[in-house]
């Protein structure tokens, strides 16, 4: 299959989404979690999470203000606050149905097995059945002009996870943990650790 | 393990950056090849390729103007192309080393056994070895105020794939293309898929 950009475009709607999502390989599920300003909570899965910097530690999504997601989007924006938890293999199923389309006054979490926590005195629900917890403020948005999506930033002011998970060097045991990755919208893999590379030094270089 | 934000500025620096890159999850890994001006090569692993959008269709990436990737980031500006390509599992430590720090002289398809191929008249080099090539022109860039990181997007003008790895839906069956993804900058895992969801639907709604 080798595909132009007109090609592309004349694609059946379904199969081009498909495709496209899948072409750019697999990334981690997580569910984000939100409240807006009364308290009502919100649990919505994404798939990406993008590292952005250790120093300060930040990571970003991408959403779409006019998808489902928008109840996320809100509750960022008027709290902001929001919390991105892991989604270990078993609770897969789970974590896809909060991509349901409720309305805003249901609580995903009142229609999965997820459990709302909260975490000292971090304002928005951790996912109790997640192996990584991180809590989030709010710290800058990009419009992304071709078709209105936005990268969210977020510093990161919360870190938990199982301490058994993590080596004295700061990695993670995601083979511990069932860490799920996600191809597109439906396609749920699990991982396995191949080999961890040493640090790349050129070759002989004349 | 439960830290704060002052926590977490406070650890060691090569156990933070592995701490905090490894708990934004696993992503695929990719290599990106460019060129200069003068159609010299350059190739580059990255783990920060993102979803943007399937109309049109666009991806994503994640950039340090002023880390070992700056070829990238240069080549990209000066020529408004670039190619994502994906690894599979048998050359990952291939991959790994075009991280090495090369002079912008000497190419990392000289020092790996990666091919650079050219297709059709897309004025980028693809990696021939990789199963899903992916041709790209620069459409836009947000500098990130926080770190000065940039994420570039890209429309894409080329896609090349095995006729056998994509389903009638459009669904790509990585597990055919052994696709790698990795945690953090250095380990590498393997994936297996476990399940397809159906699109989700509320439960009752009272």
């Amino acid at each position: 299959m080798n595909l132009d950009h007109t090609q592309i475009l004349a694609l059946e709607k379904y199969y081009r989404i498909n495709l496209i999502n899948q072409a750019a390989g697999l990334r981690s599920a997580h569910l984000i979690g939100t409240q807006n300003t009364d308290g009502k909570t919100n649990l919505a899965i994404f798939n990406s999470v993008t590292h952005i910097g250790a120093n300060p530690p930040c990571l970003g999504i991408i959403l779409r203000p006019l998808s489902v997601r928008r109840d996320t989007y809100n509750n960022i924006r008027a709290t902001k606050y929001f919390t991105i938890n892991q989604v270990p293999h078993d609770l897969v199923s789970e974590a896809h149905h909060t991509s349901a389309k409720y309305p805003s006054e249901i609580s995903e979490f009142d229609k999965t097995k997820f459990t709302p926590t909260y975490v000292d005195d971090f304002p928005s629900p951790f996912v109790q059945e997640s192996k990584i917890q991180i809590g989030l403020s709010y710290l800058e948005e990009h419009e992304i002009k071709v078709n209105g999506t936005r990268l969210i930033i977020g510093q990161i002011e919360k870190l938990i996870l199982p301490d058994e998970a993590v080596e004295d060097t700061g990695h993670i045991n995601h083979d511990l943990l069932q860490s799920t990755v996600v191809s597109g919208l439906d396609s749920y893999y699990s991982s396995k650790k191949v080999k961890r590379e040493d640090y790349a030094k050129p070759k002989d270089v004349q």
